[in-house]
C-alpha cells in the first residue's frame, strides 16, 4: 500500500526537478460550467504531463546497480516521456514499448529524450508480455505506468499542491475531477487529499467506452472494457483498473463519469481560449466533465486536473474549430 | 520616477489577486535556441497577459471617490482586459477605447468583463484625444497602458518573480528579453532586476517596422515609427517609447532587437508544442528573438517574457501550420 508519508518522501525527491504547476481559473470557464472551476495545469509539467512525477519518483529511487541495468516502460506516450526524460537526466538507458498508433508528437518527443522505442500492435500484441520479456532479457527494471507504489506516490505530489493551492483560493470542499486511465493519478491525489483536504472528493473521469474504473467501482470488482471501442483520448485508454489503484478508489473515490471525444475537443478549445494552455483529449476529460456534466455533480466548486498536453497539431486544430 | 519600493508595494497589492506565473523550460526549446531558455509564462496571468498586474496596481489604489467616477483606458486589447477585470472585481465602471481592428478575441473578452467599449480607427483617429475628452467629460481616471508609475510598478512585480524563479534554476546572469510596446513591462522588469538580479540585462524586443524603442535607445532620443508599417503583433504596436519608460530604458536596457511576424508565428508553434502554452504574436516576440536571433545575443542563458496569449483561433491555426 501507499501511505501518506510515501507521498511526502516523493515530494522531497521531486523538489527542484518537477515543476509546481499553477492552479488556473477564468470567469469565462466558470460561466460555461455554471460553477467555480479550478484547473491544475499539469500539461505545463516537464514532458507535458503529470507522468514525470511518478516516473522520476520511481527511477530516482533506483540503486546504482539497478540504474546500470536500465529501465523498461510500456506507454502510449506520456508515461514514456516521463520515463525517458528522467532516465536522460539520471544517465540511465531506457527502452519504451509503444503502440504503433501512438500520436507522432509523443513518439518524436520520447525519441528526442534519448529513449530506444519498440513498437507493438495495440489490437494483436500483448504489451505486458513484450515488456516483461524485455525486462527479463536485460535484467532491467520495469517501470509500470500506474500499478507501482512509487509511481502512485509520485502522482500524489500533485494532490499535495492542489490541496494547498485550492485552500489559498478559499476552496476546501467540493468535487475533485481527475482524468483517469489506470488510476495512478486519481489514487495518488485521493491519498494526498485524504489527509490535506478531506472534503475534496475525487471522482474519476474516463472516455465513453473506456469507463472500466467507474463501472468497476459500481460493481465492486475490477471489470474490463468491452473490445472494439475507439477514442481519441489515447492517454487514458486502459483495459481495467490497476490492482493497487482499485482498492484506493473503492475506499476514497466517488462515482466515475464518462465523457465523449467531442466534449474533450470542446474542452480543449475553451482551455486554449480562456486559460491559454494546450491540452490533449485525454488531458481534457476532467475539464469536459466539469463543463458539460454539471448535472451529475454535487453543488459547489470543482477542481479538475488538466493532466496532459501532448497532442498532434492536426488534432489540436480540430479543437480550435469547436470555438 | 518609479522606485524599487513602489514595486514592493505593488506586490503587496497584487498578492491574492494576480497569479504567480511559472517559469517554464523544455530541452527542445533549448535545442532550437542553442542555449538555455527560461520562459516566464505571463499568458497564464489573469486575462491572458501581464497587463492585469499594472491595471490592478493602479485601479486598486484609487480613492473611494475616484472609484465612483470610473475609469477610462485606451488599448488594443490586453490592457483593456486587465482594466476591465480589475474594475469588475472592484465594482468600478470602465470605458475602453479600442481600435476597430482589434482581434475579436480581445474585444469579446473585454466586453465579457463588463466594460463599455468605444471604437476608433487606428489610421485616422487620435486615440489619446478621444480618451482624454472622455475622461474630462466623465471626471473619470485615465489608466494609461504604460506611461504611469503605478502601471510600471505593477509590471515590475513580474521582474521580482523572474529574479527569484531564475535563481532557483541556477540562473543569475544572462539576457532578459522582453516583448516591448511602450516599454511598461520592460522598464518595470528592469527596475526590479536592477536590485534583485543585476546581471540579468533587459533587452527590448519589438516587431520589425515598429522598433521605435530600439532605435530611440540607439539615437539617444525618443523617435517615432514610420507610418504605413503593419504587423500581426498587435499587442506591441506603439508609436514611440513612453516619457517615463524611455529614461529607464536609457539607464538600464541593452540594445533592442526586432523580429518578423513569421518568426513570432514559428515561436508560437514551438511554445505550443513544447511548453503547452498559447501565445499571441506580440507575446511571442521575445521567444522568437531567443530562438532565431541567437547570433545577436551575448553567450549564456536567456530569460524571455511570454507576455500574452489573447489571439483569434484562425491566427493560432497559422502558427500550428509552421510545425
Amino acid at each position: 500500500m501507499v501511505a501518506y508519508d510515501d507521498i511526502l518522501a516523493a515530494r522531497d525527491r521531486l523538489t527542484g526537478h518537477a515543476l509546481r504547476t499553477p492552479l488556473l481559473d477564468a470567469p469565462q470557464i466558470d460561466a460555461v460550467a455554471g460553477r467555480r472551476v479550478l484547473v491544475k495545469a499539469e500539461c505545463l509539467q516537464r514532458t507535458g504531463s503529470f507522468k514525470f512525477r511518478g516516473a522520476w519518483n520511481r527511477i530516482s529511487a533506483l540503486s546504482p546497480e539497478e540504474r546500470t541495468r536500465g529501465v523498461v516502460a510500456s506507454s502510449s506516450g506520456n508515461h514514456a516521456q516521463g520515463v525517458a526524460l528522467s532516465c536522460r537526466i539520471l544517465g540511465i538507458p531506457a527502452v519504451i514499448v509503444m503502440p504503433s498508433d501512438a500520436p507522432s508528437a509523443k513518439v518524436d518527443a520520447t525519441r528526442g529524450y534519448g529513449a530506444e522505442i519498440l513498437f507493438y500492435d495495440r489490437r494483436t500484441d500483448d504489451r505486458d508480455a513484450i515488456s516483461e520479456a524485455l525486462t527479463a532479457e536485460r535484467g532491467a527494471t520495469l517501470v509500470r505506468p500506474f500499478d507501482d507504489p512509487f509511481v502512485i506516490a509520485g502522482q500524489g505530489t500533485c494532490g499535495l499542491e492542489i490541496a494547498e493551492q485550492a485552500r489559498e483560493r478559499g476552496v476546501e470542499a467540493g468535487t475533485m475531477l481527475v482524468c483517469c486511465g489506470g488510476g495512478g493519478l486519481s489514487s495518488g491525489i485521493a491519498l494526498a487529499l485524504e489527509r490535506e483536504a478531506p472534503d475534496l472528493r475525487v471522482r474519476p473521469v474516463e472516455p465513453e467506452g473506456f469507463d472500466d474504473f467507474g463501472r468497476s467501482l459500481a460493481a465492486g470488482e475490477r471489470l474490463r472494457n468491452a473490445a472494439g471501442a475507439t477514442s481519441i483520448q489515447d492517454a487514458i485508454l486502459t483495459p481495467s483498473p490497476g490492482t493497487l489503484t482499485f482498492p484506493v478508489g473503492q475506499r476514497l473515490f466517488g462515482p466515475g463519469l464518462a465523457v465523449s471525444d467531442d466534449e474533450t475537443l470542446r474542452a480543449m478549445g475553451l482551455a486554449w481560449m480562456w486559460l491559454k494552455i494546450a491540452l490533449e483529449p485525454g488531458g481534457a476529460a476532467a475539464l469536459a466533465a466539469a463543463l458539460f456534466h454539471g448535472a451529475s455533480l454535487a453543488n459547489g466548486p470543482v477542481v479538475v486536473t488538466a493532466s496532459g498536453g501532448n497532442v498532434d497539431p492536426a488534432m489540436f486544430a480540430r479543437a480550435l474549430e469547436t470555438l
